[in-house]
């Protein structure tokens, strides 16, 4: 029975956590719905600072372009994709928050040779010929439905109550209102479009989910719905990284905590 | 590809996190089974310490009227709807922790024009009809069943391994027998009374779940047991609150983290 | 109502929480595949300074004993049983990390009366007549038998991407290369021999499970995989104790807390 005293040449020798230096990386960052660029301005300042280099391209339909609403999911990746074609960038990071899942999800498919990896932040994994909208438990669908019908545009807008404590559960109420009248209706065809992802299925890009345990989006312990594990899951080999937040609050409330965890999900 | 150059005036503009000043609210603390209001005093403190006006309603069958063993849940949730009247209280938080949460329950059903909001606190959310009993895994259950036939007086004590490991399983030795010698029986028959909860499911009144992820009363990831996810979806649209703690050492080693729980459950 | 001013002598008073001295005891670690006592040495040097007295057993076909690749379960669980009779050890506190849980469980069935509480991290708990092979879904079985039947020695050598993404998820590259340059091929008979553990599922002594968050070997959220809640449950009334981390990083990076956890879960 050893008692280290026979010195073994063990695996933790020579280990020095905290001390290896940041890998810098080159992040693409997409927001999800009612969202837009800004969503990312606290984490990618903290990114930068860091070290990394960081993109956050604008996306059709929404921020200066929320009056669009009649595009498409191939108008949203397809116009990322060109912008990443048009910068040139390689070895990217890219990340997607929330419904950004299904754009990173189409964007790898379109230009994977230009992709380190794929990081998922409590984000959708759509099953190939999925929407998003059938990720959603039956009463938020029809209650979506509900709301595209009457909107006259096809768009979608939250009701307050369910984005106050869905999105923004950790916030006070100071912040949810703040925020809540900051997002514009939501582009409803892109929810509703089911997505070809036979291509994403036989990539084999290194992919990561990033988990905030008080993310309450989706409806927990439901083995048929929710972030993770039942759609993460559908990664197969997958880097798990995980902390603690809501849906929208701790980008705002604490970025580099969130910045530290996407450059964990992020790094080789 | 915008890179914030064009200062979108976004949502995170103007957050001022932690700045928001307190919202005072008046809660009312009711404990579980096995307990009295004595549990509630460190929490209470800390609430008070914040600005807040702090009620724990004493009831039939605990603490100084422990030896009163032959209640109904009805004497218990009329007892603390009358103690709310007599004190006029309105805009009440009203928060439950274990069996308190039957008693919530019932209490928004008697005065609902008094509570503005229900905070639920690894507690129980019984469906119309169900007795907290009939939450119980079927080992549970059936010794209680014969801890009650044994008992005489019909209550229920709690064996001490079985409340060492699962209702402080993170205290100390020292603290788990202090504990456990200030526990009184508790009456048995509001554990299998099997409650009629229509008014209930038809109440609007906000709602939020705090759960503390080391209680350990309730199995773990039995889809047909638990704490959260299993009971606190019976709550519909809820806010989820979550921290690290048991289920009953954590409210007296570290009652400002519950009370601030608390808080963040009962604001608007 | 009352407002604790008739001062209840309730079953808060008196707790000086953080005061209670440490309760010294003799821990025996046993850890996992892929590993050797080296596995241990941070959080042992961490517990024999809080004055706990420590043993590491190193077992046949591990660590010094690496080139032995013919060897099975029963003589890893013979070996030990004889070190701690051999060291005529009582009263101690055995603690499985991963495969070592199924090695808890047949050392606690062949020196029964030795041993004081099991502890169990992010470990293994098998059924009566399982392998722990058993315990993994389909695809990682059928990749571990297809790497068996190729090593020409009957061992079982860990792809670099699994182990870097499953394994040590929370490590920076430099951590994991040097954490996966150390370890040696896993003699691949003790997981895949299906064990006796009738006597075990008869034993009453003691045990506890600890979970680290971030552990992502087993799938999550798969009721029929996983170490918790899927293998902890088996253990009937056991302590659970948490904290956050991965299967192999945090034992290097963050011993200390490593330490106190398997404290919590070892205490009377």
């Amino acid at each position: 029975m050893s008692l280290f005293g026979n010195r073994h040449p063990g695996w933790s020798q020579g280990w020095a956590p905290g001390r290896t230096p940041i890998q810098p990386l080159t992040f693409v960052l997409i927001h999800g719905a009612w969202a837009d660029v800004s969503f990312w301005e606290g984490i990618a300042a903290e990114l930068r600072r860091m070290g990394h280099t960081v993109y956050v391209p604008e996306f059709p339909g929404h921020g200066t372009d929320s009056h669009n609403t009649n595009i498409t999911h191939s108008t949203i990746s397809q116009s990322i994709a060109q912008d990443i074609a048009a910068h040139n960038l390689y070895d990217i990071v890219l990340v997607g928050h929330s419904f950004g899942g299904t754009v990173v999800q189409k964007v790898a498919e379109l230009v994977p040779e230009r992709i380190r990896r794929l990081v998922f932040w409590n984000a959708f994994v759509l099953k190939d010929g999925q929407s998003a909208a059938e990720e959603l438990p039956p009463e938020a669908r029809a209650m979506f439905e509900q709301i595209r019908l009457q909107s006259g545009n096809d768009t979608i807008m939250l009701p307050f109550p369910f984005f106050r404590e869905l999105f923004v559960n950790l916030a006070d109420i100071g912040q949810a209102k703040q925020t809540y009248e900051r997002i514009t209706p939501e582009p409803a065809k892109p929810l509703f479009e089911k997505l070809d992802l036979k291509k994403f299925y036989r990539l084999s890009t290194p992919r990561s989910y990033v988990n905030l345990t008080e993310d309450h989006v989706m409806p927990f312990g439901n083995p048929n719905y929710g972030w993770h594990p039942h759609m993460s899951n559908r990664l197969g080999l997958y880097r798990f990284i995980q902390g603690s937040g809501d849906h929208m609050t701790t980008a705002k409330t604490d970025p580099a905590m969130i910045a530290m965890k996407l450059y964990e999900a992020g790094r080789d």
